[in-house]
């Protein structure tokens, strides 16, 4: 835990020490979100060029913007651990942390020579986490995987999309960023167990890219499980709930979600049709359900009478939930966005200023700053190693 | 924590106490994962109907299979909060908790006399998480949100959906289900500093499910806040490395993902195609991303001659990141998913034997097994309510 030396704590996890050897998304998305919670984290990159997303466009003044905002405030150490020299520092290191996260395919860490067994006996205590594509166990552990595979294997791409059309991959690498998320809990429900008890085992954890897919597919599996079906894309449509979908307006699309009959009385109100609360096709959820696609024409009948813009004042006033369809440059510039503090600003010497997303968390007694610190150059750490023994780093910032 | 009549641990979580005030997505989901790493959530229901998911189809034995997958392993007590008997039993709840979950609109809570202070006086170590559509601050707090209507506000759907088209929904419920994740994430972290430290204070945790849409968007917001860009639907491509697709064979799609130049060395020689490496057009990562069209266009021309089947075999043998686009009854029969146990059964009187997604987290020394408790009726926890003074359940079960 922290010292004298550390800075003010930044959230709950002040003082946890995680030794990062992820790269690219999953593993670095769960670190990140480990930093944010107020952790340390100090990441080991291969010497040379360091983490591939250091690569990856668009750049500022140099640098990766992707791997700024991914990789603000934590420290890098460059290390080959085929290097014996190397591996020295990294054993030590393994013995000062309390968590230690790899994001390589299944089998890398065990040819480097450090299997589950090797890391626990140098610290019996670890929390040692690992996120793969389909896990450390199964047929399929060794093969490659990109978030675009596991989400057409998982089934996500099969139900995302247009009704009627082929599936879509999600528009984020929601594969990898769920893996990075399941992961970023799992270790701190384990380290709620070592703080609960200091002589708890050392645990490692398994989390895979697949089985993350297949817990967020929601209803779609739950359906399949129970009932057999085999749900397609849906378009925006919700699969239980009517109305639930974006509908055309004179100028543009609107969202509206009517999740029960009192919200679509309002509707039905607002567009100037209160008969439809007593009709029987439309009545209760059921024969909305029903009678789904001539619900939504009579809808959009009703909407072609003005422009998106005055239906959301109108139907927003009569409280019924709706919205625009936003752009990310509308959602960026959005007052409640700015007023939650969730577009932070990065400033260091290369990049100038960068406006990068903030945290989630939003957590009482704990600072919520505009501002992170910036990425680290790789091996920036280097000067900062307390040589031998439990070691780690010691902050310089 | 557990006392000596506890079941054995289920996980890192054992023995912390959850009182789960929270009905349907979010809020259930948050407290199903928590559950899974081997804490106790006591569900606390509006008497009557309770849980609105009660309610949602499809149902088995006459119950909703959706409401029985969330809440398996919970426990539930009905209890009005408007009455004074009721409100007492809370009040001891409470004190005996360590973690108290809600999912109402921002409000409703200070309005049935349970402010932030209130709770905190109640019990001064809890944690206390507040999941909303858009959080307990800024000028949207108060409006009502469901997952599309957060969905179509975040930009989400604006970056969803077939290249050229209107965005889409994701084809999951993501607003609700990452917010019930990130809460997950945060109880856990103020789990671990109150372990640490009983001495400190009670925190209040504020998770909103737009902030949760809006961190996840990923380079779509890294591109906008760094360089301006707005992003639109772009079907299943990756918006920064090519080839990273669905592409059509004689009789039907594959995916492909070549990160990086040696693996499309790989793809260019197993489709017969090895001048690939050495044509200007597509020999680097960002000739290629410029001639993406192209290249799409000639790597379909390829897969003409052969069905997806034979394509996939050839390509995974050659080492190419490759993949069918599984149905979700694919996925679900799938010997991958057999292996990590993610299809696991609850058995009961009502239900018969149900099918349910497993757990995503495997954690060394924890069984990660075959079946789960099913969900609970109504208020069946009464009995069990031990009277008074930070009074909570005895477990029958």
């Amino acid at each position: 835990m922290s010292d004298a030396a550390s800075p003010p704590p930044r959230g709950p996890l002040a003082g946890v020490r995680i030794l990062d050897l992820t790269r690219v998304l999953a593993g670095p998305y769960c670190t990140m979100l480990l930093w944010e919670l107020g952790a340390e984290v100090l990441k080991i990159e291969a010497p040379g060029l360091g983490d591939d997303m250091r690569t990856f466009p668009p750049f500022q003044g140099g640098e990766s913007v992707f791997f700024a905002t991914l990789n603000r405030g934590k420290r890098s150490l460059a290390l080959d651990l085929t290097r014996e020299a190397d591996r020295a520092v990294f054993d030590d290191l393994v013995t000062g942390a309390d968590v230690l996260v790899e994001n390589f395919r299944p089998g890398t860490m065990e040819k480097l020579g450090y299997a589950n067994e090797r890391l626990l006996a140098l610290n019996p205590g670890l929390i040692y986490a690992r996120i793969s594509g389909f896990g450390q166990t199964g047929p399929m552990r060794d093969l490659p995987a990109y978030d675009l595979i596991v989400q057409a294997l998982s089934g996500m791409m099969s139900i995302n999309g247009p009704e009627g059309g082929a599936g879509v991959r999600m528009g984020i690498s929601i594969g990898d960023m769920a893996a990075g998320m399941f992961a970023s809990t799992a270790i701190s429900a384990a380290l709620v167990e070592r703080k609960a008890n200091p002589a708890a085992p050392g645990r490692v954890i398994d989390i895979a890219m697949l089985d993350s897919q297949f817990v967020l597919l929601e209803q779609a599996l739950v359906r399949y499980l129970a009932a057999g079906d085999v749900p397609k894309p849906a378009g925006s449509r919700h699969p239980m709930i009517t109305p639930f979908d974006v509908f055309n307006a004179k100028d543009g699309p609107i969202a509206i979600a009517c999740g029960n009959d009192r919200l679509f009385g309002l509707l039905a109100a607002a567009l100037g049709r209160p008969s439809w609360t007593t009709d029987a096709r439309f009545a209760t959820m059921f024969g909305r359900f029903a009678t789904e696609k001539e619900l939504k024409a009579e809808i959009e009948t009703a909407l072609a009478g003005d422009t998106a813009a005055a239906w959301l004042a109108r139907l927003g006033a009569a409280g019924v939930p709706c919205a625009p369809i936003h752009t990310v440059a509308d959602i960026a510039e959005d007052p409640q966005i700015a007023a939650r503090g969730m577009v932070v600003t990065i400033e260091d010497d290369e990049l100038g200023v960068l406006k990068v997303p903030g945290s989630v968390f939003k957590i009482s007694g704990y600072p919520d700053t505009p501002t992170r610190p910036p990425a680290p150059n790789l091996d920036e750490a280097r000067g900062d190693l307390t040589p031998t023994g439990g070691g780690w780093i010691t902050r310089k910032r």
